[in-house]
């Protein structure tokens, strides 16, 4: 077959495969996470990739109207791939309102699709995580929603991060004192006022009143607001304090004194207590009145999760209390609030700090072999790894993951085998070779310890002798009780 | 707003969403299948689900290249959904081969889409869950498959199973005898073949000669092979044996004596030995001749899941060593071999026999109050119970998941909250009242016990009232002991 004839092997621009050097720490970051998920009541429904088109369109504003994959059905439907698990989880509610009895808690993890410019980091499919509980206003929801998001970057060994909380009844509170009644004006300021961090207060409060002219020349419309209520929007979204309950007096202080603002103020005093009552510290949960949080259907309290020494990296998730969106299915309305984080930003944010939530392997043991050894030898020493129960020295009982090499003859020299060990990281091998065969041992080897000397050899021979280090030939019999050991060694030097 | 302005929430045509009576089962199957994999050396990789259509298409033959769900990139490439993970998979070997050092063992488990015509437990998204070794051709690989596919089927709680192996090499050998060299002619005899066990073998022997007119009068064209070779095939497919060693037996006396034949006879008995040595039994590890599986792309052994007390579910998973597929995106071949099971069939197969694996619940506890109880309190005591790590009466450590109650106040009514409990099947409640909270005390409350006196009452007072049985009020201090007591119990109760 000629080279043109191939199919060339390549993945979609914007997509990305998971290879064996990204799935440990994705693995690690999702168990951990899954763990608080459910740890707080929350339970994984699933939903299909593909939705009817008019239950997706509109909810997530015209640039991921144009964002969306969209193909046809069978039967020649419009449909499209989901672009979050909001709307999703929305349609649920509403269609199965007597099996998901409210106040009801779900968590979903999984891939949601935009045909979005791709760029580093950014991808057209990627993996969200999302919590929600609907059918109930009242803010302790809330304030479960922070804690359990919190606690869920804690498991991933973040400390230093950030989740910022506002209420869109501040802002609603702050606007109605303006006089400003259209709901366009509303958005528009909103989104002035997310900018505040890109921008900063200049361009803000240009853009607030007359407009202004970006850096390329191009013109940005104003919102023409009066001075004075520019004034008192600057006022606000300035608005700092030591404390959440500190920032919740100011806040006061900045609103007027109208009913709007006392039950939005009374919401934030509530929300604090709780956030008190979860554990969630002044540094983890932050009041912050600047924070707008784009989406039109966010009726409440609004959060972000920034991490604190990745700032590049922006906000790694977002959400709020959306109390409309399921009335967009029914007659009436239920309640709901959540947060959705991107595991892929997180993801590479880790990398970049450094944290590895657990230096894990999959797999513990290689079974190799050395000369004259039948296949068969091998896969019974495999399964005696495989099928023995340890208990590792935390008192968990776990089993030993255990691949066996298994090759056509010439890709088993024993440097080559060993090199496979090291490409996957895999810690402990056990060797047979026909002289351990005829004497009913193993030899039973740390990888780890020669891991170093065995690096940037290139002859097999060379590479074979260089990790005499830490292996050790045994009986048969002590051959689970020398790995179990290696593996606990191993895991000592981890914590 | 009026009724006809909503949108319909509505699932697209054979399409289903996983509500939380599903999820457990899944959850469970799962878990167990995936540590499983892990156990065997098996690493997961993921690939985006939409592949470039010229990836995909003629890999899984006319009826698949129809049931792509194909839609256009934003670059205008033609793209389609993945319909299964083997050519994703071997996309990946040919796409990153320095990443991906052979011998490689990979295991997948996600959507695959297929346009096809829906039915009861046929959908157009379904979960497959793939295992496979890339790049050796040793037969010791595809003893593995087989094992870990046994260790998988055994840990969701099935014993009554077959793995039937066949090897498309013995076949091969014996249509070699009978002259006939045209593969389309092999694999229309391979299709044949594949009927046996629906059209029955006097349906085979016309298919294989003239050809038949089936029940609705349609002709059906035969191959048209002559009387000695239909003989030599159902001589063939017929062989029957007590014991793998005795079908191999067999085998060999109805092939003719060629070097394929002899070739293929030995690795039937190598797999045999290779089998015996990872204590797969005879009754889950069958060799039969008559087992073809319709793909083009196999090469050797060939593999399917039979349940033996659920036949009309026919095979759940099946694979096999796929030596060319690689091939087709790069200069030269990967030998591969797999298996691919399909969870949903699986799970409506377990559900069909009463199995269920573990019957666990996600969430343990609900905290629910009667009277005027600060909603703060109630998040307390929920962070409390989740943040104490309990070790279970198997020695396992674990968080106690829990529920808060958070609803508004009209849907606090104790009766209400019990009857939550019970509808997501929570075993145990902590209850706090104004008593109580004055007190220092909690009253924790075993649900199962209650239970089936609960059920059927209508009036919420009684309902309330029924389930006196098991509860107890004890101090604040004994609550994690109480809670974890109940739990233990519940755990034995289920072993």
């Amino acid at each position: 077959m000629s080279k043109n004839k191939h199919v060339e092997p390549r993945t979609l621009k914007g997509f990305n495969d998971q290879l064996p050097e990204d799935v440990i720490a994705r693995i690690e970051v999702v168990g951990a996470i899954e763990k608080v998920f459910r740890r707080f009541g929350f339970i994984p429904l699933e939903t299909p990739a593909l939705e009817h088109l008019d239950v997706l369109l509109g909810t997530g504003g015209d640039q991921t109207n144009k964002e969306l994959f969209r193909l046809e059905s069978p039967e020649g439907d419009e449909i499209a791939l989901r672009f979050d698990h909001t709307v999703p989880f929305a349609r649920l509610l509403a269609q199965y309102p007597d099996k998901l009895k409210t106040p009801f808690r779900r968590y979903a993890i999984g891939p949601v699709w935009r045909a979005d410019k791709p760029g580093p980091g950014r991808f057209r499919q990627f993996t969200q995580f999302d919590i929600d509980i609907a059918g109930s206003n009242v803010i302790a929801c809330d304030a479960e929603i922070v804690a359990v998001t919190c606690e869920a970057m804690q498991s991933i060994g973040l400390s230093r991060f950030t989740v910022l909380v506002n209420n869109r009844k501040l802002i609603d509170a702050l606007l109605e004192s303006t006089g400003i009644k259209e709901e366009a004006k509303h958005k528009h300021i909103l989104r002035v006022i997310d900018k505040l961090q890109k921008v900063g207060v200049d361009n803000v409060r240009l853009e607030l009143g007359p407009g202004r002219v970006d850096e390329s020349g191009d013109p940005i419309p104003g919102v023409n607001l009066k001075d004075e209520a520019i004034d008192a929007v600057l006022t606000f979204i300035a608005v700092k304090g030591d404390s959440r309950s500190d920032v919740v007096d100011h806040v006061e202080s900045a609103l007027p004194d109208s009913q709007l603002a006392k039950t939005a103020v009374a919401e934030m005093r509530e929300l604090d207590e709780c956030l008190i009552a979860l554990g969630v510290s002044e540094e983890h949960g932050k009041f912050d009145p600047s924070l707008a949080r784009g989406l039109d259907y966010y009726t409440g309290p609004v959060f972000e999760v920034a991490l604190s020494d990745a700032p590049e990296f922006g906000s790694v998730g977002g959400g709020g209390r959306y109390d409309g969106l399921v009335q967009r299915f029914m007659n009436r309305p239920i309640p709901c609030t959540g947060i959705s984080v991107g595991l892929d930003r997180l993801l590479a944010a880790l990398a970049h700090l450094e944290i590895q939530p657990r230096r894990g392997t999959l797999t513990d043991v290689l079974v190799v072999t050395m000369g004259k050894v039948p296949k068969s030898e091998t896969l019974k020493i495999a399964q005696e790894l495989r099928s023995t129960i340890i208990i590792d020295n935390t008192g968990r009982k776990r089993n030993i993951n255990t691949e066996a090499f298994l090759a056509s003859k010439k890709k088993m020299g024993m440097g080559n085998q060993l090199s496979h060990a090291d490409h996957y990281a895999i810690p402990v091998a056990v060797i047979i070779g026909e002289d351990e065969l005829a004497n009913g041992q193993v030899s039973v080897k740390d990888l780890m310890a020669g891991k170093e000397q065995r690096e940037g050899i290139e002859d097999r021979d060379e590479y074979r002798q260089a990790g005499k280090a830490g292996q050790v030939t045994v009986e048969r019999a002590e051959m689970i009780k020398t790995v179990a050991a290696l593996l606990d060694a191993k895991l000592a030097d981890e914590s």
